[in-house]
């Protein structure tokens, strides 16, 4: 017990990583999954702080997404759970609904971000309503379909993913700085 | 039925826009209807494929606002809807409650640009909460009252409205490039 | 009658301002409330119009919170009521939910703004999810707790609140030019 806790000091305790793609002709096999991987390749190169990866390919299916959200965080034990696709405007889009239906808080400001973002590199931008919220003691957050602005919105919003979890009681993730600087405010 | 494709492939189907003046004091006739013309103008001056302009001039009353938005999308076939007036923080102002009551999706990032840019010009662009909605195969947007806000907040979202139209089933839009250069993502 | 319309055009009727701070710390005496105070400082030091400055210290329960907004506006007759604290992500923060229970109206382009003004100091700025609602002739904002943050925000936002406050039926605010512009648009 004393040892457990010693553990966890030295090395702390590793971050479980909910990654959700959602598209329906991937999870055909119609074509392959860049999203989930992309993500994967991402937390890899900047977390020095270490982390286990559960991944989920699902339809675009309300419903399916809802339970994948549920089952990382109650079940899985992710603190952490990032989606890819399913953000835009089309009928079958439906994944800020899923994530919205699953949260206990929205967090306005990772969508906000994300597309101001994006906006510098396309003016469609606009059309993505992707959104972040808090279930029990994790943050669920929503990336676009494409690796390239995948990176682009895990850039923006990694700074201060950190000290969320922090807040809501996940483990102590670390960076590697020459990537992605973390902000931990001091308290007050 | 093939001349029909043929004739939709040469010249596309016009674009049925619905254009909505929310005001009490123009619509009794207190005063004139500027938003609705001015609007109408934006889209001859830009749009360089067919389109027709189906008005309506209706008070600041909620169920009347989600009605003509209803009639609009269903009836008319509209597949674009823009507003004008009714964004404000006043007690009469609830185009964007209307809006989002008809909505199937809501796209925050149409208000959060259309706010940030308006906020170049006048810091009380942030009283204005106008938002944009899917409903259907449509778009809907609000816009504030003013000619000369509604001409800002046009050259912002306009980039995107075609590719949006294109992801929920509506005409093939084009533009004058001089004036609006319009942004269609190349399929991943 | 006469009379009090007379007196009422040479020096306009006094604002009633609710300053709520909200932690469940400094409600306890653990520590001291450096919000409120810090409003209080900032009204004092840019308002040229008069003002007298409604008080609360309350705990992070969102009932409590509910019940306290709504007494400021519905029966200490406050135009004006600014919160500080309980914005975040943790579980006991729950000022934005109080706040838009209790809202007519939601505001989001001040939660945008504020945030967007915040990032420029802190990247951890997106995980405050303040935001601002209109409750019967009443303007109600979420501020963060920390008066460098507190003064950050009011210096971004204080420009368009007394034209808000217009248009809802509160009293006429003017500030110290100096110090914060006021924008008041001509009518159309």
């Amino acid at each position: 017990m004393g040892g457990f806790a010693k553990v966890n000091a030295v090395s702390p305790l590793p971050l479980r990583l909910g990654i959700v793609t959602v598209s329906d002709r991937a999870s055909q096999g119609v074509y392959e999954d860049l999203g989930g991987p992309a993500i994967r390749a991402y937390f890899t190169e900047v977390l020095t702080s270490p982390f286990e990866a559960v991944p989920r390919l699902i339809p675009d299916d309300q419903a399916t997404i809802e339970a994948a959200l549920r089952s990382l965080v109650d079940e899985e034990g992710c603190c952490l759970v990032v989606t890819t696709g399913g953000t835009g405007p089309a009928i079958r889009d439906v994944t800020p609904e899923a994530t919205v239906a699953v949260g206990d808080k929205e967090m306005p400001g990772f969508g906000e971000l994300m597309r101001q973002v994006s906006l510098k590199y396309v003016p469609t931008a606009i059309l993505s309503r992707q959104t972040a919220v808090i279930r029990k003691n994790a943050l669920i957050v929503n990336l676009p379909g494409k690796p390239k602005s995948i990176r682009e919105c895990l850039d923006a919003v990694m700074p201060a993913i950190p000290y969320c979890l922090d807040l809501i009681g996940g483990p102590f993730l670390t960076t590697d700085e020459s990537k992605v600087k973390v902000f931990r405010p001091k308290e007050k």
